[in-house]
């Protein structure tokens, strides 16, 4: 049996779950890959902190150059996280011809271009399917599988904390608050939520998902951002009237020749396939003008599910020829440029939740602001009863409108006497273009 | 840009599809294979035959020699179907260093092992993601993502004609032989219908699927097989009253150390994904012990779909070394010898549906004699209306019981004199172990 050497950068959730799998399953492993996989050295920022796993004393270093001088080490895993020095330390390995495995979402979406052409100059391996969606194999379904196929469009649930509220909210009738509250005790929510329930992990995860199906660098600025954080179990009960789920999608798709790219809370039909995708659970659901509709649903989090698909990308290296840096990377952000829309471009259908004193006449005067700007409506739901204050709610669905008339007539309407709070703004996706 | 030679044997349904394919998207092929493709070949067996697509005439070719004996092919696309002379035509293919690429899962799961060898022999790349579920990776995905697993059973609705019969039969209400033709109307099933409704096509994929995620041969006369020609609205109606929906579902697990595979009509909570798979659409849901459940959807069939997984193929073969036949097979087949299990070994939870004349203590008599076969009941239904003939149903839900038990019961209630007729039994599944 042929012998391999690895090193790990980083031994925290990631590290761990790759180091449980290699041990665990070490002789599927061997048999499929035809390596004995040896981890040679691992990473730490402090040896003495408790870990969850056992680890040999001796292969523990808090030296980076244990790592790069080491020249029988082929293939080096960063799971260590953040933009430096993970950045650096990726550069300086490629370097000295190892190959590469990160789950690194924020390092590839933002700064990844050094490290793609890096890995191209020097014929390394540069794998990172971990980044994406955990354990789900999106990376190489649209990089290996769907190569035949135009890509249309994909829509995303990529982060499973807000999925994991937004289930809460919609199936418990929990609020916002007490949801992130039970996703931070489940360990699913970090201590500052940020990252994830403003969707800065979904649009980094929508950038580089984005510029791999349609072959061209994605700016992750450039990717319009919503959060889930004004949502309130009162939109999820409006949504259930009109038989939708709301979720928080990370869109990609075609518009007047330029892409339309989006994070942001969505009202979806029931009977679609993501508005069941619950929990922590990912999915993403993909057109190709060939296959048609597909979805990849799974653990899009969590130790041993992103550890699987690390090790997935090392048992790739090693297929290949491990000993050799000659491999021929099929350079896919550049093989077309493609302008990224505006969202003001944008058009969609939307749900509107206004709180205003009930009065006679102020429907009339909505509607005449909306109907000012072209904003059409399908159905209007005005709230019987009033609250202490005299104010009731009325619910607005409108047809296809554009971006800029809503926010233009959005504003005016928050100028209209009788009309106290735009309460909510959600986008309608129907899946029909 | 170089070019590139390759031939098609066959041009039906697939066939179309992959010529459509390699058209539409020449450019986008050419820009991630690096390769011009030219269909330099195709071998129909009727050269008048009116065709969907327009070929060049000169390239069409009755006699397979003008394909076996031209050097400058470097890739043979079987997808003429059946055993021979399919079989012989790619084993003489590989023979002269052609790489394969084929949509034939009847053939891959009754004599695979022969060109599985051949091509191992002759280090040519014999692909075959076309041969289960259409457009869903689910081959490359068990094949080249999952590497890092154990897998530990799977679930599949991988023929879309049987799950199109039973959308309809559930969400429309329709009985077996309208939805059928129905089925037939919409070109999704057969003018003889049997190799899907009789489950003998998902039979096929069960075996090429366990093969590769158990790493085992896998005899397909060892899946037990069973089709949905039995189910009958009324069992939907009762699946329905518990929650429930019926699918036809290819099933592999462990079950005492030993492989449990089998393809049958089975009941699963309708909050599981798989229940939510509709129309002609497949789905295959995972486990593996590092990813945990996966699942993928897409369409299991159709001229594009299928084609998509083709032509994906062939680009994989030319992002390798088409030019050199060293192609190095990790032989998947024979990693693991598993032993299968025979479906007498099997436990399930079952419906059982029970046509009885209306006197008093048959429920009695019933429950004594499955009690005698240790089969416990969760729940039974006896319907109030009798039909004309003094006649009424009567529907169990068993507890976990062994097949073999369930079997001997049933024997002896039917030789029960109140028993009319045994009408169903469906095994049900809760994904619980």
């Amino acid at each position: 049996m042929k012998k391999v050497k690895i090193a790990l950068m980083g031994l925290g959730n990631v590290g761990t779950g790759v180091w449980m799998i290699l041990d665990s399953n070490k002789k599927e492993i061997m048999k499929r890959s035809g390596y004995d996989v040896e981890v040679a050295k691992i990473l730490v920022r402090n040896k003495d902190k408790k870990r969850d796993v056992e680890v040999p004393e001796e292969i523990i270093t808090t030296d980076f150059n244990d790592i790069l001088e080491d020249d029988s080490i082929k293939i080096v895993i960063e799971v260590m996280g953040g933009i430096e020095p993970a950045k650096e330390y990726m550069l300086k390995c490629m370097d000295r011809n190892k190959h590469i495995v990160t789950a690194n979402k924020m390092l590839i979406a933002t700064e990844g271009d050094e490290l793609f052409e890096k890995a191209h100059d020097k014929g390394v391996v540069f794998n990172y399917e971990a980044s994406v969606a955990g354990g789900i194999p999106i990376i190489k379904g649209i990089e290996e599988s769907l190569t035949a196929n135009k890509i249309e469009e994909f829509y995303g649930i990529v982060n499973g904390t807000t999925n994991y509220i937004l289930s809460k909210m919609q199936l418990e009738r929990l609020n916002f608050d007490v949801a992130l509250k039970q996703a931070q005790d489940m360990g699913y929510a970090e201590a500052d939520p940020t990252s994830d329930i403003e969707g800065f992990d979904a649009q980094y995860k929508l950038a580089i998902l984005s510029s791999l199906a349609f072959g061209t660098k994605v700016d992750v600025n450039n990717v319009y951002r919503e959060g889930i954080t004004k949502i309130e179990s009162i939109d999820m009960k409006y949504a259930k009237k009109f038989d939708m789920v709301i979720k928080l999608l990370a869109i990609a798709k075609e518009s007047n020749g330029k892409l339309e790219l989006k994070v942001q809370p969505t009202m979806i039909p029931k009977e679609h396939p993501l508005a069941n995708v619950y929990d922590s659970f990912n999915a993403i659901f993909i057109k190709g003008n060939a296959v048609g509709d597909l979805m990849f649903y799974g653990r899009g989090a969590g130790s041993l599910p992103t550890g699987s698909a690390v090790v997935g990308d090392i048992v790739a290296i090693l297929r290949s020829n491990v000993d050799v840096a000659n491999y021929s990377h099929i350079a896919q952000n550049d093989l077309w440029h493609r302008e990224i829309q505006n969202i003001s471009e944008s058009h969609s259908k939307f749900y509107i939740r206004i709180t205003v004193i009930d009065q006679p006449g102020v429907l009339g005067e909505i509607t005449t602001i909306l109907g000012k700007y072209n904003v059409s409506l399908r159905s209007v739901i005005q709230k019987g009863e009033e609250n202490s204050k005299g104010q009731v709610t009325i619910v607005l669905f409108t047809h296809k409108t554009s971006e800029a008339d809503v926010s233009s007539a959005i504003e005016e309407l928050m100028n209209l006497k009788p009309v106290i709070t735009i309460d909510n703004v959600i986008r309608i996706e129907d899946f029909k273009n």
